[in-house]
């Protein structure tokens, strides 16, 4: 059984956080979710509906699975010192590292992906690039991976993303089985990125 | 402005909910969200996490669209007399109802199906059936639109059939706008059901 930490902030984007919270939530014998936020309770959304977050990030800096979202409030938690002290804690132990959409900014904010290969998402992407001018960005990526840390374009990508890290950790099988429960055509290649050429990336 | 009121109950399953709630989000000057639940706070989905209701049933019952998604908690919500008059009421007065998943199996237990076609999730296809006798259920199909109710199969399906209540408000152009901001490959065909197969329905 591993432990999932998953921050949520004002203004988090919802498909974001809960496309991949839906895929490992169904294997319930190996993954434990979590929502973390800076105190427990309620956290609105981008969207403006929220979720309620079980333990704060004062309580419990170990997890063995961390996930970041974007979404519109990463604008500010890019400037929160708190929460980058508590990701960079976290990631120092953690097994994994996912990283959604603008979470990636997050990261990169935290010194995290510093000389490392990520990506996140389209529409943002020159914004997120600033916050780590050392991260090696790549343009055209569905998700990557490098080491412990793994990134995903924006918003749905997050779920093609947290499929291959269930095949990495329970095989390609299992990693299918889940996208056929959700009724979910999973893009399997992480080359795999029209949306590339939608926002004019390439 | 429309307003959603979006139904969560104990073991909702998250991805039915906020993949709709997602793209309807983004449209902010469009649609306005709400939790809505027997109680206003926490509300633990099947996955386990929790979404923070911000009405109770017994504060408001009209929206301009209701959304109800599944998840293993219908099994109860299907014997909720409170539950199943409340979407009777908000129906009634609604301009679209809208149901994911199992979700379906809570609209057909309070006879808002009856003499319509509708479909459901794959997996749970017999139980949710036999929620609705007298519905005429679609085994193939991505979601099926009756008149007011639109019903979708599982899971990620409900963001297929958002998207094209999207472009029912408001034009195909949105709808694919919407999709290309989430990074979403919306599957724009209703009749696309590659999971009918694997599900073993035709």
């Amino acid at each position: 059984m591993r432990s999932v930490g998953a921050l949520i902030f004002p203004g988090f984007e919802l498909l974001d956080l809960f496309g991949p919270l839906e895929m490992l939530g169904l294997m319930k014998d190996e993954f434990e979710l979590h929502l973390v936020a800076e105190r427990r309770g309620a956290v609105p959304s981008s969207q403006g509906v929220s979720a309620s977050a079980d333990v704060s990030t004062t309580e419990r800096s170990h997890f063995d699975i961390l996930l970041v979202p974007g979404g519109a409030g990463t604008r500010n938690e890019v400037n929160n010192p708190d929460v980058l002290n508590w990701v960079s804690g976290v990631a120092a132990n953690a097994e994994l590292v996912l990283g959604v959409c603008t979470g990636s900014a997050i990261l990169a904010r935290a010194g995290l992906l510093d000389g490392r290969e990520a990506t996140t998402n389209k529409a943002a992407f020159a914004w997120v690039a600033e916050q780590g001018p050392n991260v090696r960005w790549r343009r055209r990526a569905r998700w990557v991976e490098d080491g412990l840390f793994v990134t995903s374009s924006g918003v749905s990508a997050g779920m093609d993303m947290t499929l291959a890290v269930i095949a990495r950790l329970h095989g390609m099988d299992i990693a299918r089985k889940v996208a056929e429960v959700c009724e979910y055509q999973w893009h399997d290649d992480a080359t795999w990125d029209p949306f590339a050429e939608v926002h004019g990336m390439v």
